[in-house]
């Protein structure tokens, strides 16, 4: 594993290094073949020039950043994945999340792949190879989306963030899956102008790093605030186990290594409620007629897909195509309904510092496995795409319970050392960002003194 | 003419009378047959227990002020001037405005009538009488919707402030109408929680007054902050006067009205500039199927129109269901266009201090031309329903423009004493509030020396 941002920062201070000479390894790094995979375009020349002097004593002084192809950099097209925008004219003007990066002195590396248009959890996308994850060296396993390339250029060395977005889990399963760290912060907080929407109601703007600390780092530029820091113990904490749906069909190793994280947080003084959350149920009627995602996204690119259905995933395409029939009275009860979610769901939570889940209930499977089936025959076809969609559904099922619940969750890694990455997944509704956060920096480290 | 509620804590401080005995001159006014007009009820008890020696200090010490049936009371039923609501259980606790007012000692004298779900401009209502305008005691002439008896109790002397609600212009109509004070605000600085929703995109909390003065005394205590004040001189300010649609169709008395209060502010060093923006016609846009209020108001109102649409006004029934087949992609598409739009506005009048404009370009109508034409035939029926919209759509055309602008305005008296009131509209975009009230008091100070 790489030195986080945060030892890496610790380490120019103190002269042991230059912000120069690490760029130079993140470079290098950014050319070897599984990293080179993560990038749609890279930049090496601009990265460069922010390691200058002259951004010295700037939280993110000269560092690699990664930009999922989701966001406006000016003079960069913005094709978030797709073949339908790759000649669309560039973006005019920096988008504001990107102009907080570059104002905090980062070093844009390049663009990273993602799924088009943001709309899976597994990573692939027909249009382009797909980058492996990092933690299996030996079989192509999926890298979980949709930010695949952002998990995938901070888990091989070419960045220390990985600038995404998560509207239903795409940077928390990527990060769970690869063994890092993935924050989807309340998603007011860093605004969403210049990244190419999938849902307005739900789109966060967050970042994959490699640490918690890394987590802080990131968010406290990208939101324009200060985290506060709470010294409270882990022995005056008080966790709930959602049991109702959070923790069903458990692959073994994730049930293995979350019941083995719950021990060692209670080990530590942690007290762990497992509780009945039956109101969680209700956030099935959220996704009815393809919910928010379907609407807001059809309205965005119905022009589009009109003209150029032949240039989209057909994956994506149908679940866009999803969102036509709604009515506008259905768009309007779908957000009373969610209104009125969050508030059920937030008194039975109150009393709880935070929330924690598996992640995903299961561990990357293999890219051949859910991979688009060109060239098979008709019935490998159907077989193929319903393991896609059996698999997608897996991976989101525990993440997008908080984005419906405009919540705030980061996912730590929580696996022993060597085995498949498995994340721990710490949650909370609105605003409870610091809370999150804190707890995460205890629980990383009381996880890691275990491994 | 009453005292503003300015004046008379003046009066209260200065010993020259006291809250008590100024209660009693609401009370005592508010049974006068054109005064108890406006109520749907009145709890003078309630309202004397506020004239305490406890809210001595607080910014309404024991004054009157009226709720519009729109708003939550604690123990009384809102129906929003319906009888479909008349038998709802009452509210558990007051909506936050309400609160809001009663904190500042508000005495809340009565809950005031309203044009049925608040969806006209006229200010009538089948269900009940219609509280006719202040201004003429000869011939019964409409007091303007919705806040129809939000005006009247204000104008008659019952109350200083009357809650009230703009959702197209339900405050500057009547107050424009009856030579009042109307001013709506950025929507988004006064909650709307327990208010009845028209349109969740567009409502807006606010107050009729007698003066400018009081309005920026009711605003600030409904919005919980304090209004900037800003000494520039009319000499400095610069005014736009937008022609395109604004100016159409006066009335003779309303454009004799306007052009003499313009005069009278470039007497007084203004400068005032006429200018053609046809970005404004793009509004119509927003009205299509109509708009966000067709679309909000079915979702609120469906389930409740399904089972009892005999007991509603038929021609407010009638604009409910036609929100009923908006897609949600269309709503969608609504918004972005009004983002669009809005952007586009506001880039036109960014370099002028406000926009001037006749609030509503006729003056009241008698009652008779336009009240339902219940036990009429079916031609006089007809007639009088076609009557009823062409004189609605010319109340709303002018001050609707600033609620889709997401904008805020307030409409302040610039006819001569005697003469049938004309409101003059202040304007302009989104949180320029405190300028807009502090021109205002400048316009009303330059317009009452005039008089």
């Amino acid at each position: 594993m790489f030195d986080d941002l945060a030892t890496t920062r610790q380490r120019i201070h103190s002269g042991q290094t230059s912000a120069a000479s690490v760029l130079e390894q993140c470079i290098a790094q950014a050319q070897t073949p599984r990293c080179a995979a993560a990038f749609v375009s890279t930049d090496f020349a601009r990265a460069r020039s922010a390691a200058s002097p002259a951004a010295q004593g700037l939280p993110l002084a000269g560092l690699a950043v990664s930009i999922k192809d989701l966001f406006d950099v000016a003079g960069e097209t913005t094709a978030a994945g797709s073949i339908v925008l790759k000649d669309a004219p560039p973006a005019a003007r920096d988008c504001p999340a990107v102009e907080r990066l570059r104002a905090a002195g980062a070093a844009l590396i390049g663009r990273t792949h993602m799924v088009e248009f943001a709309f899976s959890g597994i990573g692939t996308n027909p249009h382009f190879a797909t980058p492996p994850n990092v933690a299996d060296t030996r079989v192509d396993r999926i890298p979980g989306g949709s930010s695949s390339g952002a998990a995938v250029s901070v888990g091989t060395g070419a960045a220390f963030i990985g600038l995404g977005s998560d509207t239903g889990g795409s940077i928390r399963i990527p990060a769970a899956l690869n063994g890092l760290v993935g924050f989807k912060s309340t998603a007011r907080l860093v605004p969403t102008e210049g990244a190419l929407p999938l849902s307005i109601t739900l789109d966060t703007v967050c970042a994959v790093t490699r640490s918690v600390a890394d987590a802080v780092i990131a968010h406290e530029v990208l939101s324009v605030r200060k985290v506060a820091t709470n010294t409270k113990p882990l022995s005056a904490r008080r966790f709930a186990v959602v049991q109702t749906i959070m923790l069903d069909a458990l692959d073994p190793s994730v049930a293995a290594a979350f019941t083995r994280s719950l021990r060692t947080l209670r080990d530590a003084g942690a007290r762990i409620d497992e509780i009945v959350l039956t109101d969680i149920n209700d956030v099935h009627a959220l996704f009815v007629s393809g919910g928010f995602s379907g609407a807001e996204s059809y309205a965005w690119h119905r022009h589009l897909l009109a003209q150029h259905a032949h240039l989209y995933d057909p994956r994506v395409a149908m679940r866009i195509r999803r969102g036509a029939a709604m009515l506008a009275y259905e768009y309007l009860d779908l957000h009373r309904a969610r209104t009125d979610w969050i508030g059920r769901m937030s008194s039975a939570l109150a009393d709880f510092d935070a929330v924690l889940s598996p992640t995903v209930p299961i561990v990357a499977v293999p890219i051949a496995d859910v991979a688009p089936a060109q060239g098979l025959d008709a019935a490998q076809d159907a077989a193929r795409d319903a393991e896609f969609f059996r698999v997608n559904a897996l991976l989101l099922r525990n993440t997008s319970v908080v984005n419906q619940l405009d919540g705030c969750a980061i996912s730590i890694p929580c696996h022993e050392p060597g085995d498949t990455p498995v994340g721990l997944m710490i949650w909370h509704t609105a605003l409870h960002d610091d809370a999150v956060l804190n707890i995460a920096l205890q629980a990383e480290s009381a996880l890691r003194r275990e491994r």
